[in-house]
């Protein structure tokens, strides 16, 4: 049997494992069947149960490994999740080792935004490219940076907290401690609260937000072009500082592209000059794998690391 | 006799040039005769002889070969100058190629503030460390970033355009087309601006803004507690973006580090929960080597090079 990895998806409800093999074809996927927040022992429990499954029907021995995409920083040392903020009993869990012990097989943590880029990488719109910028718009917004062939990690794990790039320095409040995170003017949270403040209703979603638009609602599209410009912002910094020839979103919030990239890219046109020097060579572009990235860049891990290829 | 390489500097009014042993000691500086915009021709023979001065005192033997550090943006593949805004004649000029053949040594460019970086790396503020973010606080403000160990050159040669990370959405307008760039609220030229707007004078360099605050001067002081909350705005992004052990400051300005830091720590603080998270191995700090980081860096690279560490 061919060689096979797992990859676990922690950045739902429940969890998501599926099987890929080394071409990056995805084999199975399945789900778990309890709540990510339920704490480490019953989640620990919920993924052995699912790589489990997968082992069962593809093979025991060619398993290469298992990846896990995790909501949090993780301590790439020692395989702990050092801030997992929606579960706290996380932090300073062993997960990395506890898991690969029940399992007996190598296990590999990650940030489920540096899964996704590194998934992008390996099979989606990264193919090919050594250098990636990848922002994740979701409740949040996570990022994913791929550097010189290598996710940067940062000397402590936090590297890549994009979404708390300031773009407006007396803007919203964030629970970081910041005003006006690119988080807190364009995730999906944001957009629900700026069309509760233009009086388009009291519980919308970024669906909603994004469906109202599609109809043409004025003001959910002036929603749109405002967390466009956001964005822009962000962007045109991140251009200046990475000048990589990739820069990805991804995340829910994507989907709205059309309704908020003409924004985007305007402010990115008149803000770098990087961007209009390299132009030619300089895309800006959407996630391809969906919400499907982040189990690919987990398993993409334990192949790689077979590779005698370095992942820190 | 031991092995040693030359730096180059064009980053002031005329050119400087020095030789350094392996070990990094300095072993003599010179200065070259011609002012550094008179062209590419003049600018060449200027570099021939100054580094022809120190290969007849030091030996032809054992020079490892020449870097130079330019205020522009390199094709490191060509060895071409592509961005050069002061002396736009060298831009697209052969001026690696055509420096080693006059000499028959290797010539390795690099960009002034990358070069400034690793000379902070090799003997300066930034010894031992693998990663760190350096803004060179001039006329403009320049960036380097050391990543993983290595240069942060980007796809094209224009990574570290750190003097244009956006503090201010609608702050002042920039020569790149942007606005509020942190080089127009807290280089050497927007400290002069600001002190002139507050009416201290009208033809204040940021050396005589810094010598009034000295003397307790109130509106001198705004002045640099002003750059001091823009540079924390842009350092408070890099942290978030980067999570490297070491942030340095460089430059003329960075002499003011007493009037403008305190502001610049205190956005910081508040902005990056990054930094308040990894503060026991976060240091922001001046850089060291003063104006001769640039030639320190310069001459680290063919000494790097000898040594198979890719420089790319």
């Amino acid at each position: 049997m061919a060689r096979y990895s797992i990859g676990i998806d922690l950045g739902g409800t429940n969890l998501r494992a599926a099987a890929f093999d080394e071409a990056g074809q995805l084999l199975k996927k399945v789900s778990g069947s309890t709540p990510v927040d339920a704490g480490p022992e019953v989640v620990i429990a919920d993924m052995v149960r699912s790589a489990e499954l997968l082992r069962m029907e593809l093979g025991r021995e060619s398993l290469a490994g298992i990846g896990v995409g995790v909501p949090g920083n993780i301590d790439m040392k020692t395989g702990t999740v050092l801030a997992w903020n929606n579960v706290p009993a996380f932090n300073g869990y062993p997960t990395r080792d506890e898991l690969s012990q029940r399992l007996n097989t190598p296990v590999i943590l990650e940030n489920d935004a540096n899964s996704a880029a590194l998934g992008e990488q390996w099979m989606g719109a990264g193919r090919g490219v050594d250098d990636l910028v990848m922002l994740a718009l979701g409740t949040g917004i996570g990022g994913g940076i791929i550097s010189q062939g290598r996710i940067l990690h940062g000397h402590i794990g936090m590297a890549a907290e994009l979404g708390h790039i300031t773009v407006v320095p007396n803007g919203n409040p964030c629970g970081c401690g910041n005003r006006g995170c690119v988080e807190k003017h364009a995730s999906a949270t944001a957009i629900g609260a700026m069309a509760r403040n233009l009086g388009l209703g009291a519980n919308l979603t970024a669906q909603d937000v994004h469906a109202l638009a599609e109809q043409g609602d004025p003001r959910a599209k002036s929603v749109f072009r405002s967390a466009g410009e956001s964005l822009g912002i962000a962007l045109a910094s991140l251009i200046n500082i990475f000048n990589a020839p990739l820069y990805l979103l991804g995340g829910g919030v994507s989907a709205a592209w059309d309704h908020f990239a003409p924004a985007m890219l305007a402010e990115i046109e008149h803000r770098s000059l990087t961007y209009r020097l390299t132009r030619d060579t300089t895309r800006i572009e959407r996630a391809t794998l969906g919400a499907d990235g982040g189990l690919y860049g987990a398993a993409s891990l334990p192949l790689k690391s077979g590779r005698a290829e370095s992942l820190e």
